[in-house]
């Protein structure tokens, strides 16, 4: 990122920042207007709030998971049992950083998917902890790839210090993959199955924070399904990258003790998210705007998806490999492993002098003894980029490919 | 808070919110309309921010304390110095958190005043670190304490494990001590002469969070004047309690190397605090309305230490001690030894039936193994109540008081 702000002449196609031209500045004014002209909103709206989060707040996230679920065939979602669950966030990445070190001690293992959101990389990293990485197919991890892991966890003795299993599942960061029910309801059977060899619970935390960014109507439902498992289950999700970036709310729905935990470290971390912001969500959510704006910032997005796509079918070598996105704002891009796109690559350098830059697909890969990372992949962000700097940037990687393809 | 959230007759002498009728609701309002009218500025501050915080408030923090400073006779105040060294938090509360995880580990030793602002202890628990406490006098910390402790973890062999000295120095919570700078330069002296046997820097670590918040003009530097101990120094400051406290930003002041682990470990919490705050923090300053509205807070403070005061005079009896505050939200109380204040006291049991809640004295110590806690004080705010509130508080007290001096 301060690579990209540090040189205009640069495209950059790796930063996970949203549309500027989308972000919803007249409705906020409205907004925040509408809030502040009434004294007595505006004094508490400018006060400290309570630690778990804004009850307003909380009851309208509890019903918009409760409409999520219902619309993919959850008949288990129910609103009441979603609120006492709840708890607000600085942003969804707090709510991963608070559930890591709440659950997680130093040496602990975690479960990701190869590959993940780099970001959640680094709060693994911090906390000392290692992982292993799941093999991801076109409808989420691969199942064996999971049974094998935990196989090999229970025999070499240390599944133990297994802890939980962290899925992004909705256009997941970097792949953009969805991953299907059945395999989410496969997989915490199979976390539930070598918990008697583990002593302990293991955790099936599903980041759902893509999941209302899909170009069409989402049809699959999230884990919270499984109420049977409710004690096993943590979901995140967040309103900065559909509404504002710049208006840090996120959100989980943990098991009560987690849930406890979790307000607890939050308690020493910052005593509750600031409570304007939530104030302003809780506004943009119950008078309609946060859904309007939702539905155009998706048009928006799936107009830049197939821009990037059609820049893509032009530009690029047919060799290279890559999928249509069916919502949020990644394209995973595959060269011939023989070409390296590492940080420290001669390819990464080459894009560069071309003014265009892109996220390595190897900081996307957990380290895991089992495997090297992947050094031959993209991640490619159109959430930012003008549908002209989508065209350009892909024409000069294009251009980068071709000369390592000769 | 939740128990005088719950009881709409009870009289909260115990929350560290602020004052309801000074929150700047207009004023923001004002801002945020004259921000999001313009497309630009608004797109940057619904925007993604960097992790250190947003450059223009970075600037005119770096700018405010180099006037805080010069007002205070330090001539060593250089804006251009502190920018270098400021990160901006969610919250000053996010800067200790983090000061503490990097700088500490489980077992690790660090000095506080006795009492201190309880919610660093909540800190210095969850991270497994001990603590001793210095005895606090009418200008800051004893310095004889402060040298037996160091002496005593010389001897014990466990110097190695203190890692700082804590201190909150303007109109500290709980006790509104503001300590002198005489005491600051020698203490830091102190640790720096104690460091050969510790072999690693031991941080003098200055909470300045109520430090705008004076009665009258401030007098006392900062321990940034210091600038040969500059890689030695952490400086904290708020806009929280200030200005709004339902718009969370701090910031830290800190030597380069804890400034970049800081960082990376923000990074990891929520990278960087919502930019939506920071923009209408910078604004706030910028135009000046932080300022008038600053220059009203202090004087309705003033005020109401002095109603609490008035009332303090005609409902204690006189042989309980206080004194008089120059500044910040909280008068400290100290009852006879033999009445007990502490959570589970019938003090505080008989106080609640009172309808009026404080905060106990004793939860303000550091469990250290040196000395028990003291459990006959109280810490009172005159905060968010209403003038009325106080004098009826205060009242009840009294009563309980009486009852108990019987």
């Amino acid at each position: 990122m301060s690579t990209s702000l540090a040189r205009p002449g640069l495209i950059s196609l790796a930063a996970g920042f949203t549309d500027n031209p989308t972000l919803p500045v007249d409705e906020v004014r409205g907004l925040l207007d509408e809030l502040l002209s009434d004294r007595l909103a505006g004094e508490q709206a400018l006060q400290y709030g309570s630690t778990q989060g804004l009850p307003a707040l909380i009851e309208l996230t509890a019903a918009r998971i409760e409409h999520l679920e219902q619309k993919s065939g959850n008949s288990n979602a129910e609103k009441k049992r979603f609120a006492g669950r709840l708890v607000i966030t600085h942003g969804s990445q707090q709510l991963l950083y608070l559930v890591t070190e709440v659950l997680c001690d130093a040496g602990d293992i975690v479960l990701v998917e190869d590959p993940t959101y780099f970001v959640y990389l680094g709060i693994v990293q911090s906390h000392g902890l290692h992982c292993r990485g799941l093999r991801l197919e076109p409808d989420g991890i691969d199942l064996a790839s999971l049974d094998r892991t935990l196989t090999n966890l229970r025999k070499t003795g240390v599944l133990p210090r297994l802890k939980l299993l962290y899925v992004v599942t909705y256009h997941q960061n970097p792949t953009g993959t969805t991953t299907a029910f059945t395999k989410k309801r496969a997989a915490l059977d199979m976390l539930r199955y070598y918990e008697k060899w583990a002593g302990h619970p293991i955790y099936f935390f599903e980041d759902a924070a893509y999941r209302e960014l899909g170009f069409e109507e989402e049809t699959e439902p999230s884990v919270l399904q499984l109420i049977e498992a409710a004690e096993r289950i943590i979901y995140a999700g967040t309103y900065s990258k559909p509404f504002a970036t710049g208006v840090r709310v996120g959100y989980g729905l943990l098991p009560e003790s987690v849930r406890e935990a979790v307000i607890r470290v939050k308690g020493n971390h910052d005593f509750g998210t600031a409570n304007f912001l939530q104030h302003l969500l809780a506004r943009a959510i119950s008078s309609g705007v946060y859904d309007v704006h939702l539905k155009s910032l998706r048009r928006r997005y799936a107009e830049k998806a197939n821009c990037m796509i059609s820049a893509i079918r032009s530009s690029f070598s047919e060799v290279v490999e890559w999928r249509k996105p069916n919502g949020g704002m990644y394209m995973w891009v595959s060269l011939p492993r023989k070409i390296k796109t590492g940080l420290r690559s001669s390819f990464f350098a080459r894009a560069l002098e071309h003014d265009v830059l892109y996220v390595p697909g190897q900081i996307c890969y957990a380290t895991d003894p089992g495997r090297p990372r992947p050094n031959h992949e993209m991640r490619l962000s159109y959430g930012n980029a003008t549908p002209n700097e989508i065209k350009e940037g892909i024409a000069r990687l294009g251009r980068v490919i071709g000369e390592y393809l000769c």
